[in-house]
C-alpha cells in the first residue's frame, strides 16, 4: 500500500562522475532506532575509514512498511556503492532471512526480507539478492544473542561490505533476484478521472501523497492555478471532497489553504500551506484509502 | 522578538590558529527536520572529502525564529570556513532568495533569506550576501521538483562551497550586505531599573533569558547572593514578580529553587534547579514579554 | 539500582587485532542532549582529523542512573581509544569533579563523577581516574561561564585526549581508582528460586531486564520452551504473576504473548512480542521492584 517514487532520474544525475568521486571511501548509512550509537561502534571497530552516518528514522516501532519507504526514500540521493543498513526487525530470531539487496544503480541494503526491502527494490531495481552467511559475517562469540541482529549481523556485514573487508560475493549465497514485497499498486486514468489511492505522507508534515506518478499525471496537461475535484473514500465511505488548485508549490496558496502539488519525489499531493492535510481531514494510507481526481 | 548572542569572543577564541589547523578539509553542517539523510546523500554525493555534520533541531515546524536561534547558537564554536545549511522555507518555490551569508568571522549559511539569516548576522556580523545562481548551482535535471530545495539547492550548493568545488564568488551575485531581521530589541538600564524582554529559553530547558547581555548586566556590579526583585508582564499583565539570588550556576541554590543567572550564551537568565521556569510559571517569549529587574 | 552489562566478551572480541585497524584516528562520542552540535563545534575546532560521532540519547533530563544505562551501553562495541563524553550535570558549576575514566579496555570517558560513571566502571573496569585540570583544559576565555561545561571542559578536553593533543597523563592530577557507585546488587539462585530486581528495560521497547545475567542464569540449565513461574512486587505489593515460556528471541512466541530470554546485552529479561511489557503490566525498575523466578 505504499508509493512508487519517481526518483531514479535524481539518484542517477548526482552520480554522474562531474559529480561524484571515485575514491576508495565508501559511505555507510545506518537506520536505527534508539541502538544507532551501539551499530555504529561495530562499523567503526571494522574500519576507522568508513564514513559511517547514522539516523534515528521517524518511523513506528515494529512498522515495516514504513521502513521501507524510509529506505527508498532517504537513498535518493546517495552515490554508487553506498551500503545502508536497516533493522525493522520484529521477526528477529525466526527464520526471515537476513539479506543484501544489491540495486540496479549500485547501492547496497543490508535488511531482513520482510517487506523492508519492497520499496528499495521498487525504486531502484534489483540486480542481485544474497543471503547473509552468518558463519563468517557475524561478529564472532556473538552466537549466544538472538535479539540484536542489527549489531550482531547487520551493522557488522554492512561495515565489512562498505569497506571492502569483503565482497558483495563474499557476503552469502546467491537467492534468486527477488524481495518480499508490500501489497502496492499504480494510480491510472480513466474516462477523465485519474484513480489512485493515498500511499502515503500522513505523519509528520501531513502532506499526503498517491500512486499517481509525473509520468501519468502528465496525461492532466495540467497548468498551474486549475482547479481540480477530488474525492477520497476509505472503502465505501466518503472521507473528503474539495475543490483544489494545481500549484507549483505550498506558498502559491495563502497559509491555511489546500493545494494540489507535484511532490518532490514526483507524486502527486495534497498539502496545506504550512498546515497537516492528514491531520486537518482524518486522511489515512493505504489500499483502501481512494482517491478520484478530475478536473472542475 | 529574539536574543543577541554574546557569544563572538567565544568562537574568536576557538578560531585561533593554536586550535584550529589548516587543512583543506572543511565542514558542512547540516539542520533538517526529518529530511537529513536525504540532504547529507547530496552532500557526499558532492564531495566524499566532505565532513558532514547531521542534526535535527529541536524547532518547531515553520518556525523562522526558532530557526534564526538555532543556527546562531549552535555556530558558535565552529571554525572559519565551516558552512551551515538550514531549511526552513515556508515560502518554499515564492519569491523568497536563497541566499549564502558569508560573516564576519568567515563562516557560511546557506538558507533562504527569511529572517532564519536574521540571528547569524547579528552574532557574528554579515561581510557579504549572494544570491545562489540556480542555472549553476542547483541539481540537474530536478528543475521539475518546487518543494525541496533544501535538497535540489541548498544542501548541493553548501555541499560544494565547503567542498571547494565552487568558491563564495561562485555561489551567484552579490546582493546588498543586508539580511531580513527579526524584530528585536536590547535591553537598558534607566534609574536603577534593568529592562527588557523575554527572548528565548521557553523550550526544553526552560531556562528563559533577557535581551540583557554581560556588557550591560555588568552595571549592576552583581555579586553572587545578592538578591534583585524580578517583574514578569506580558504586555500589562502581570504574569510573575518574584525575589531571585543571582548565582553562579544551578546547584547554587536548592533543587526546585529559582535562581538569576548569566548563562552560557551571555544572556541574563531565570532557571529552576533542575526544573523548568517556562513551565512552573507559564512565561512565553516575545517582544510584548517584559521584564524588570531591579536590586532588593 | 541498575544492570550489570554481560558485554566485556563482545567488546573484547571486536577489539581483536583482526577487525580493528592500527590507525592513529580516535573517535571521539558525545552524548548530549540538544547541545550536541555546540559541542560537535569544539571538537573540529580542536582538531578536523576526529571522527566525531553525535547522538542525543533517549534519556530524561537530569536522569543520572540513565546517563550511567546510557554510556555502558553505548560503549559495548567501540574500540580501545574510543573517547566518550557525556553531559548530565545538573551539579554543574559546584563541588562534584570533572573527570576522565579510563577503563580497563582502553575506553576513555569525560563526565562529571556523579554517579553517569558507575555503569561504565560496572561493565569495563577502572583501570585510572584522573581529574580535569581546567587551568589548561579548558576553552580560554571561557572562565566567565558557569553553566555550560559540556562545551567549555568536556567536549574540549575529550576532543584534545582524542585526537592526541595531549595524553591521558595530561588530562590532570591522578585520582583514587574509584568513581561513583549507583546502588546496585547482582541476582542470586537459592533453593531453586531465582531472586533479583528488575534493573531497567521500562523505556521505549519496554523489554524488561533483571540483575540476573548469563552466568547466573545458565544454572537453570533451561531450554527453550520451558515454562517459568514469575512473580514481579513492588517492595510487598504483588504487581504481576504469570508464566512464561523461555524463549529464542520475540518471534518464539506469538505476536502479543510474554516471553522470558536473554537479551544481547547478556541480562534475563521479559518481553511482549511486538509490544511492551513494562506498559502492559504497569512495571517499573529499581532496587524495590523484586523478581522470583522458579520453574514452573
Amino acid at each position: 500500500m505504499r508509493h512508487l517514487l519517481s526518483i531514479l532520474t535524481l539518484s542517477a544525475l548526482l552520480a554522474q562522475p562531474a559529480y561524484a568521486h571515485e575514491q576508495q571511501s565508501k559511505a555507510l548509512v545506518i537506520q536505527a532506532d534508539f541502538a544507532g550509537l551501539v551499530m555504529t561502534g561495530v562499523a567503526y571497530s571494522v574500519s576507522r575509514d568508513l564514513e559511517i552516518f547514522n539516523v534515528r528514522p521517524l518511523i513506528p516501532l515494529y512498522d515495516i512498511a514504513a521502513a521501507s519507504d524510509s529506505l527508498a526514500y532517504n537513498a535518493q540521493t546517495w552515490p554508487e556503492g553506498t551500503v545502508f543498513v536497516s533493522v525493522v526487525d520484529p521477526g528477529v530470531g525466526t527464520a526471515r532471512k537476513s539479506v543484501v539487496l544489491k540495486t540496479r544503480n549500485g547501492l547496497y541494503f543490508v535488511s531482513p526480507d520482510n517487506g523492508s526491502l519492497s520499496g528499495p527494490a521498487n525504486a531502484y531495481g534489483i540486480a542481485a539478492v544474497r543471503e547473509i552467511d552468518e558463519s563468517v559475517n557475524r561478529i564472532p562469540g556473538s552466537e549466544w544473542s538472538h535479539t540484536f541482529h542489527g549489531r550482531d549481523v547487520y551493522a557488522y556485514t554492512g561495515a565489512r561490505l562498505a569497506a571492502g573487508v569483503i565482497s558483495f560475493d563474499a557476503v552469502g549465497p546467491l537467492l534468486p533476484a527477488e524481495v518480499i514485497h508490500l501489497p502496492e499498486s499504480a494510480g491510472r486514468f480513466e474516462d477523465g478521472v485519474f484513480i489512485g489511492v493515498v500511499a502515503g505522507g500522513t505523519g509528520r508534515l501531513g502532506n499526503i501523497y498517491f500512486n499517481i506518478d509525473r509520468n501519468l499525471w502528465a496525461r492532466a496537461n495540467a497548468n498551474y492555478g486549475d482547479k481540480f475535484e477530488i474525492l477520497i473514500r476509505q472503502g465505501e465511505k466518503r472521507i473528503w471532497r474539495g475543490e483544489v488548485p494545481y500549484s507549483r508549490s505550498f506558498g502559491s496558496v495563502p497559509v491555511g489553504e489546500n493545494l494540489l502539488f507535484m511532490n518532490s519525489s514526483g507524486n502527486l499531493s495534497l498539502a496545506v500551506n504550512q498546515g497537516s492535510f492528514a491531520k486537518k481531514y482524518g486522511i489515512g494510507a493505504g489500499q483502501d484509502w481512494h482517491v478520484e481526481i478530475r478536473r472542475k
